[in-house]
């Protein structure tokens, strides 16, 4: 893409032209040629969405709870855009006629802009990819994004962590509660959603979700997030094990109490008291000065995920240049030389580049 | 340290000193300054400890395990060295009194060197430090080294693949081996232990096993260690997410498939059975050619460790010097700059360097 096509590509996004936007998407998420100053340019354009995260357990009714609210905030003036992310999927995303009848039958609205994406080969890219699409239906002028997970599991946290406002949806009697406790999820939810409310056992959930949310916020309470939960320990590493994580999220969250609403998404039942109480969730947001606070940390958390990426290419380059890994390996194993001795002879020229330039 | 003391630290080390040996660990786990020229000097006389790591979900019983195994191989005349990792501990390792306690009291053979680690402040450190540490008692020139993790995590696993052959305990009737599908845990054991055989259920816990086992083996089977475990979907994200691991793993094991071994760990029954299955899988990773293959990705999975924290320092020290990344975020919320051009101003100076050496 030569730079009069992406500037191009740029204003008619910023025009409001829907295949631009795709286009635009499909781009970021294929990584493609130029797609960085594509979203270089897009930054200037961003700061005005609000941003919804959505995640929760398969069969907990997701897709149907974003179709209607989606809709509501069409009704009510607002443009939206979603982006359905899927960690597990190794297929590439832009499924653009399975978006289309999505969008079509359900919403019955082009000013719905439905997308989804996929898992991309780059471990943590994929929240990368996301931030970046975001940035895109931002600069479009999109009022509400949301992001919406199908699945959820760590994968599916990072990526949903991207918004301002997180949705975990339960379904009653699941023993999703449970399980949540165990993935760090409860720490992550600004708002929790009981779908499916007429089922039986709903109430419970509700109970459930109220007490864990009490306990949690008590600092004398005993309610062990960590490593040894019920049922033998063979759980995945928690949150607190990345330190990086516990900056956007942690103690800042003070001052906000997760809600636990009700809906039937397939009725529509709950959805205006949803929207009420993630209203609430932006404006203390807002007021408490969280909102630029998760921005920021957003931002630092963007450049060091790239300085990583960048680095790691540039070195592997590097290693290629020199030989190929395997060339490397081979003098490791004949104990010519040691992994540390390796890396010290990588690194160090770039540490005296960056002496010399001082 | 002085170079000086430090070759008389390794020359000790080699000698068969075991404080010597202690204060090289305590450096490695600690990173103090010089602990990579240890290493590095330490790598030459690597190569011949067999190295077993032990894990399983906490009351399995793994401390006694490791205690009767060890005193059966010196029993049979074989030097042993023992590394307990406990990646949730925030407490730095080297409790030497606890350390010295245990040993006397189960072992009371000071042949056997018993050392426990815990978790550092870098992610994916304890890996490395548990590799590094594992090298000093390989030089140090034990003829089994022992690696027993605390907990059966996500970090617990990548400890344990450290090691050339992996033993997984499972309590009988705990769940446990619903939990290990789900966690992965399944793929990484080369050997299963029921413990605690004389309880009730074990019988069952070993049938179902050798089902799991056989069914994994299976490429017609269905059996889905993914994403989509029962209850629920919370789960963390699977192996298979993360490409690095997959190359110590998958289609390599071929050839070998996992025994499941009856034990009463405290009572030594069935401790010679296991010690014969450990020493199969040697003999089977040496024939294959597996053990060789194990080490060459373990080295390049070193070097490509150390290169990530290499340049994640480099970094850091130049955003420091640049006015650290607050300045930077600032620009960014401002609109002035953006993520991607930040990190393109902060490795084009390395790209840069490097070409200009070629």
């Amino acid at each position: 893409m030569s730079r009069s096509e992406q500037t191009d590509l740029v204003d008619r996004l910023l025009d409001g032209d829907h295949r631009a936007l795709a286009r635009t998407i499909t781009k970021i998420e294929n990584r493609s040629s130029g797609y960085r100053e594509l979203v270089s340019a897009l930054h200037e354009h961003t700061g005005d969405a609000e941003v919804i995260g959505i995640t929760g357990s398969p069969g907990a009714g997701k897709s149907t709870l974003v179709d209607k609210l989606a809709k509501t905030y069409r009704d009510r003036g607002e443009t939206v855009g979603v982006i359905a992310v899927d960690p597990s999927s190794p297929y590439t995303g832009g499924s653009v006629l399975g978006d289309r009848i999505r969008m079509a039958s359900n919403v019955g609205d082009m000013e719905v802009f439905f997308r989804s994406m996929s898992a991309r080969g780059a471990l943590g890219g994929l929240s990368t990819a996301t931030s970046d699409a975001v940035k895109a239906l931002d600069a479009f002028g999109k009022d509400k994004v949301i992001i919406e997970t199908v699945g959820a599991g760590q994968n599916e946290i990072d990526v949903v962590r991207t918004a301002d406002t997180v949705v975990v949806l339960v379904q009653p009697g699941s023993g999703d509660d449970v399980q949540m406790l165990k993935a760090g999820i409860l720490e992550i939810g600004d708002v929790f959603v009981v779908n499916k409310a007429d089922m039986s056992g709903a109430s419970k959930t509700v109970a459930d979700l109220e007490e864990m949310i009490h306990l949690q916020g008590d600092p004398t309470s005993n309610l062990d997030l960590g490593h040894h939960g019920a049922g033998g320990g063979f759980e995945k590493p928690e949150v607190a094990d990345r330190p990086d994580e516990n900056e956007m999220n942690g103690e800042g969250e003070e001052g906000w109490t997760a809600d636990v609403v009700e809906t039937i998404a397939t009725s529509g039942e709950g959805i205006d008291e949803l929207i009420e109480t993630l209203a609430a969730h932006r404006e203390f947001l807002e007021r408490s000065g969280r909102l630029t606070e998760k921005a920021r940390t957003r931002y630092a958390e963007e450049i060091r995920t790239l300085l990583r990426e960048d680095t790691g290419a540039l070195l592997e380059g590097e290693i290629d240049r020199r030989g190929g890994m395997e060339s490397f390996v081979d003098a490791v194993v004949a104990r010519e030389t040691d992994p540390y001795t390796v890396a010290d002879e990588l690194v160090e020229p770039l540490r005296d580049c960056l002496e010399r330039d001082d």
